[in-house]
Parts: structure tokens; C-alpha cells; sequence
């Protein structure tokens, strides 16, 4: 059995932490045609959340826009859990959005009702967290906040290190998504979210080693303590994404056992 | 890609230590009606190899008795590569049988023809493994050194000297399997076979650790280069083998990566 979550987070009765690691489809759609063509086939394959990458739509700017999109969403994918990704370009986004507009995408987005997860780079300045972790936990929405590294792997005192920030910073689940460069760096990733996961970190987990080597991480991450991992659904969101058909048939031998 | 092993062995057409760890079915009846109604029921999944459990079966004394059987077997499965073990009782064997009369079950098994690799436990005397290390090489059948231990996890040096000791003592393939308490002991099993693999041994490798926790080993195992991995055919023949349909599932999200 894997070591469940200290405290764990329930968004619309999915709890984030417990027994199993929770399947996340990404939708990123540019059009938005497109993003409600990705949901309405993707809602079929049941996920247990969802995540919009609002970075990869085309209006992201025009809050007319993409608050009505975000209504229509919410409408489309029932009572799934939503999870709100407006992803830095430092850290892997799809295009650039100045600071001004990302703070305004945040707060509408929590305030609006339609989402129940937001995910905030640690590396935004100490105000710009404060702001959402504050308009956050006044509308109920949980935060994740993350650490992506596209490059490489940092060293395993290093990524348990950015698993702890990211509690003592506030967040509700503690995010981090790596680059490896062989087999030595996905062991890395597992070894110190297991470690995190067994002396430190209380808050969910979510961390994987991205691209071909790292897909491991992706199927078998949560017995080392990883609480989401993020599946194919109609596009990967990031290099190393399984189909949610296989994902799913992958863990049931791991975590029925 | 995985690191292939620098010392690849081929049995019958199959590589061990190429692009993608095989899949063996172990057959572990007791009586020679079970052993065959295995293997017969077994053939049609297409195993990468059986091995016979010569230790589970109630006639292993009786030199007429289990040579037949074998010859049968031989005709049962075809050209599919066999492994060949009578495990000692201290490292999991399934029933006591002496040093002699082991001794003669490996010349006579080696000697039939109709095994492909035999594996013998390293910490016979080295006498015995010098003999059966002979008549395998006098006879051009693999032999596998290996380690068990039911109880725990050693420690990363211990199981990367092992791994290295096999190699040493001269053996085709080098296999080891220990017990899990947690998943730091999966990681530790993972990191020693990944470095024997990049550093020292260069003949095929077949780890695993056992038990539920240890079960992403058999799955994954071979990324962190594992040769070999022990499915469930009709029955385990030893902690945490997952069933072959589903672990060939599994190993195709890995290994077409």
C-alpha cells in the first residue's frame, strides 16, 4: 500500500492524497471550438480532473472571451473537478502573458465559480502568490504551486527542497515536474518525492520525470508518494504523457495489489 | 531507450539484455499431469522463455521419472527457451533435496539436450558451481548465478557487489531477488541494477524486488536494466508476479517509448 497523504485536499468529492493517485487530462485547445471538442470527447473517458492550460487559447486576453468559454467548460464537463493552469513561459507556457493579465486570469477564474484547483509557479514574485493564495482561500479553490525545469534534473536535496517551499509557501498541493537525462535521474525524482512524502511534506504531491525515460513516473509515480498524474487525453500538455486507456490499465496491476 | 546489456545471450533466438527485458512464465506443479497441463495451457500466451521449478515437482528424486517429463515438456513448449531450476531450500526452494542428488539433477538436465540456461544459487560451494559451470559451458547451456533473499532489502552496495560477484564467478546471467519493507527498498533494488548495468556488469542482468511494493520492479525493472521478468502463468512462483497479459500492457506503455 502506498503512503497516503497527511492532509489530503477533496475538490467536488475527489480526494487528492488517498488510497490512489487521481488521473488529470490536460485540455489545450487553441481555438475555442477546439477546447470544447476536447472536452466534450475527453468527459466520455471519465478523468478524475481536469485541467485547462488557458496559456494554449487564443483569447486568454479577452476576459469576455474566456470567462464565457470557462462557463460553457464547467457546463460541458459536469461535476469533474477543474484544475486552472495559466503556465509562465519561464516554466514550459504556451505563450507569453504579461504578469498584469496572469493576476487578472487568476482571480476572475477563482471568483468565478467554475474552477477548483489553480496552479501558480513558485517562481512568481512573493506578492503575486500572496494575492492568489489570498483570493483563493477566501472562495474556496485550492492552490497548487510548482517548479517546472524543462532542462534537466537538479540534484535529489535540491527537488525535495522545492517540495517543502511549496507548503511552507501556502499551497494546498506541492507541484514539480522535471527533465531527465537517463534512467539515474527518473530514480532521483521518485527517490526524493518518497522521501518527501515520508518525513516533510504533509500537503498532496504531484511530481513527474517528463519525456520517454520519465514516463515511468507517470504510471508508477504515485506509489512513491506522487498524488495526480497527468495523462493524454486529445493532446499531451508535456512530453512523456500516457493515453488515459493504458495509464489506467498500467496502475490497476501497481495499486490493486 | 534502456541500456542494453554489452554481453547479450541468445537461447534459441531470444536475446537477453536487447532492446526489451523477456518475459518468462514460471512452471511450478507438483505432480507431471500439472506440469504439462501448465505448460500446454501456458504455450498459447507465448512466453519469452519457461522456466521449470524442478523443486516443486514430487518425483525431482527420481532421475527416469523427471527426464521423461522433461522430454515431454521439451515437445509441449517447442522451440521456446527453457530455464532450468532446483532452487535451494534456503533461498526459497520448495521442497529440501540434497547437494548430490541437485548436482545430478543439473548434469543430467544440462546433459538431455533440452534446457537452455540452468541457475544455481551463489552461495553453494564453489565446487558445485564450478562443476555445473563446466558441464553448462561442455554443453553450450547459459548458466545464471543468483541471489535471493526473502527477508529484506540489503543495502545498495551489497546488492551491487552480488550483481558484480556473479559476473566475477562466471556466469552468463546474474540474477537477484530480494524482499521490499517500503518503497525506499524498491528504489534502492532499482538504483543498484541501473548502476551495475552502466558501470560494471556487462552480462545480462535480472533483478527483482518481490512482494506487493515490489511488483513496478517486474513492470519496470528493465528500463533500470532488468533482463528478465518472472510473470504469473497459472500460479507465482514466488511474491508480487503480475499476470502476463497484463504486464505485456504495461511493458508496451515503457519499453515503445
Amino acid at each position: 500500500m502506498r503512503q497516503q497523504s497527511k492532509l489530503q485536499v477533496t475538490v467536488r468529492g475527489a480526494v487528492i492524497g488517498g488510497p490512489k493517485p487521481l488521473i488529470c487530462l490536460p485540455l489545450v485547445g487553441k481555438t475555442r471550438a477546439r477546447v470544447l471538442q476536447e472536452a466534450e470527447t475527453l468527459v466520455g473517458l471519465k478523468p478524475d480532473l481536469f485541467e485547462w492550460r488557458i496559456d494554449a487559447f487564443d483569447k486568454a486576453e479577452n476576459a469576455e472571451d474566456w470567462l464565457s468559454l470557462l462557463k460553457e467548460l464547467r457546463t460541458t464537463i459536469g461535476d469533474i473537478p477543474l484544475l486552472f493552469t495559466c503556465r509562465i513561459d519561464l516554466e514550459g507556457g504556451l505563450k507569453e502573458i504579461s504578469q498584469e493579465n496572469r493576476l487578472e486570469l487568476f482571480v476572475a477564474s477563482i471568483e468565478s465559480g467554475d474552477v477548483d484547483i489553480v496552479d501558480v509557479e513558485l517562481c512568481n514574485d512573493r506578492d503575486f502568490v500572496h494575492s492568489i493564495k489570498e483570493c483563493a482561500r477566501a472562495n474556496n479553490v485550492k492552490l497548487i504551486l510548482s517548479y517546472h525545469n524543462f532542462k534537466e534534473t537538479p540534484s535529489e536535496p535540491f527537488i525535495y527542497a522545492k517540495l517543502v517551499e511549496a507548503q511552507i509557501a501556502g499551497a494546498d498541493i506541492s507541484k514539480l515536474a522535471v527533465m531527465p537525462e537517463n534512467y539515474e535521474d527518473v530514480l532521483t525524482l521518485l527517490s526524493a518525492t518518497n522521501k518527501a512524502r515520508n518525513e516533510t511534506v504533509q500537503i498532496p504531491i504531484v511530481t513527474m520525470s517528463m519525456g520517454p525515460e520519465g514516463a515511468v513516473s507517470r504510471l508508477a509515480g504515485g506509489l512513491f508518494g506522487s498524488d495526480i498524474t497527468f495523462a493524454v487525453g486529445m493532446q499531451a500538455s508535456a512530453p512523456g504523457q500516457i493515453p488515459i486507456e493504458g495509464l489506467r490499465t498500467g496502475m490497476a496491476l501497481l495499486y490493486n495489489q
